[in-house]
């Protein structure tokens, strides 16, 4: 049976913290699929079809990871494309207590998924899509929390 | 003098969790009043009139327990009951930061009144009633999470 | 059916929080026992007996509170005395994430035993009995942190 | 070099908890500038210019405070007036984590800033400006919250 | 390239939470060595005989499995073996702050080491060896706290 | 008035984030005195001597740093140097909920003395004299956690 794996997210957009957590989870999984979670009544600040190229772009070179967006639940999403594994980072206490409520729901409701987590590195543990956004929002360079290589410029249309 | 306490909450809706803390804290006190508040400019996720229809069926056996609801600070709801006892439950060191707060913010506006915590059940500690909310509505069953008996067609007017 | 409570503890010696949290709950209980715990191999930093005198002093004209010590597992020392509540106080985070770990463990042994949690007043929050003995170690006076009316003087035999 | 410090925050309103924070930090710094930031979309509760007037009349007699309004980015206002320190409060472990988070972002976009945490004092730890803005919605009295001397009727155009 | 996982502790007895981790945890892995940290300057509870013994015991079936015994540091011993992942299990926020520490510290110790987290479930999220030894000590019984099908008799030579 | 702070501790020995630590409160002192804590009846693991050696040796440049040992309280020391500033670093929220409560204890004990709070750099978050220690104990190199240029044969004497 082949190691599947759903890194589910808004990546909106993605930071370097994510970036390296699939790095670092690559070797560990045959196919992992990046799955940018959407809500058809609230906006995001990039639109849907940005955020895709991105990743897909980033990560061209490596077969095994694949983009796809998604709505509703997580769990139903790794049931249609039957993944037995979420990947998910953690940065500080305040994350793990969500992370982990937000697991043991999935694991009720779908009791084969199992949630890996991943420490995210201390030289990234401050930074998260919100704090990208808002150094974006008020005109100042968010490049040291992007994957390495991207810039802004890379994100083309930014709303608001 | 009577041992009435008040557990107030929007309850929408009760979880398994808050119907655990209810029957745990029955035989300690007198009378409990289960306040239900609202805000009148925030509509819930289920009517108030549904809400308060759904607990008192739920504990129509119970002659101690009476279902309420209300609006504006808890300390003065309790004011107006003569109640002497708030009871929360806690489930994580993020609930336990929060609570501690409101309690001692009420204690201050009220100082006869007294917040008594309950722990909610290991098994229980990932379910909230706004994880209820989402799972409905992703058109998901959330009957593991709700009192037992209890079904989803039982929250009869789902708006949203 | 009576309501009767034990609030274990080292109480080595009894802070002015753990007076706050006893008198706090004297309303909701028909009677209160003390519980203090000792350990045959660790001696404290108080002579058990001291510590019982002490208790016993300032909760002379309570009748419905007794002060008894005990070695073994507390849920044992309950189905002892037939309580049904365990009280415990709680100041912080760790201090929640400890108390919920032992308050499961217990319910986990004696089925039948319910801990009922009361919040350290804020102005009390830092104050434990390990800072008393260090203070008193050192040669300061923790009168500010005892319970009112009792000083240093009162804890006749002090160790080490 | 002259030792300048930022206290940023809305201040919406002004609590005695940041009341006793400004005091205390006063005689490490040779000029305090408190500043308001506000969001050109999203209004407060109190208008900024009432905030502002609150702050300047409690520290008239304070030569070396400042009362300022800014908009956008913290360390933007910190390059503008060429402040080398923030002040910040630190209450519970929930705002620390969320405070870390901030103080790390603000060092990696402006190396030159350091952020200095005063600890809120105990009897103020659950005391926040939404809890104040809460109370005067329904209806009650703040003033214990508030810096001492002041009361409601200075804040004189209350929203909402 | 195999994938190699160290589960490493001291297994002083090894309990129900660490059975399930290891059991979410084969399929994962090429091959998990459950490694028992001993010091040699501090003796533990159950003899490290007896602690190998039990755990080659339950897993006898599971040919990916080996157990050893290891003193010194962690990352030695993956380098030994040549292992890239350890496995931890998390159950509290308090357990994340330590836990996120070593793996931090690892990997700065060892680039090549990833520590890969997962959740202990909610129903054993309170157990621990400290908390059984204790029962043990005090003459309780921890079967419920145990693997299943393990029994305080499996555990041959209790010390102390 | 002059600005004097103490830095208070066991430093045993040294790590990386005290030192950065100690050069970012630099600039905002008259005098920093660094106080190496110890405690007669408990060894350190280095001697209280080359504890003091190495630290006045790492700021031999820095005529406003001056180090000295002290046993008994930490506000007994303050009150004999005439210091009003306690200093000291946050990691975690571990870190934090003890740190809060030592301040405050000292607050109370010596109204007098305020402690100011620096944080830690992400990259040395995890980083503690006892992981210093125990890496030393096994025969791992600590350098990376030690200030700059320092290493492991400047700690003349290791012990155990």
């Amino acid at each position: 049976m082949s190691k599947l794996a759903v890194f589910p997210g808004s990546f909106d957009p993605i930071t370097i913290g994510h970036y390296s957590i699939i790095n670092r989870a690559l070797p560990l999984f045959d196919k992992i699929i990046i799955a940018i979670g959407y809500n058809r009544e609230k906006a995001g600040f990039f639109p849907i079809e940005d955020r895709i190229a991105l990743i897909s772009k980033l990560f061209v070179d490596h077969a095994i990871i694949e983009v796809q967006s998604y709505t509703g639940l997580t769990v139903d999403f790794c049931k249609k494309v039957e993944a037995r594994y979420l990947i998910r980072g953690l940065r500080t206490s305040a994350d793990f207590e969500f992370e982990r409520s937000v697991a043991q729901v999935n694991r009720k409701l779908l009791t084969d998924v199992e949630t890996i987590f991943f420490l995210t590195e201390p030289q990234h543990s401050f930074i998260s899509s919100s704090i990208v956004r808002e150094i974006i929002s008020h005109g100042g360079d968010p490049k040291e929390f992007l994957p390495p290589g991207l810039d802004i410029s890379d994100l083309t249309s930014q709303k608001r």
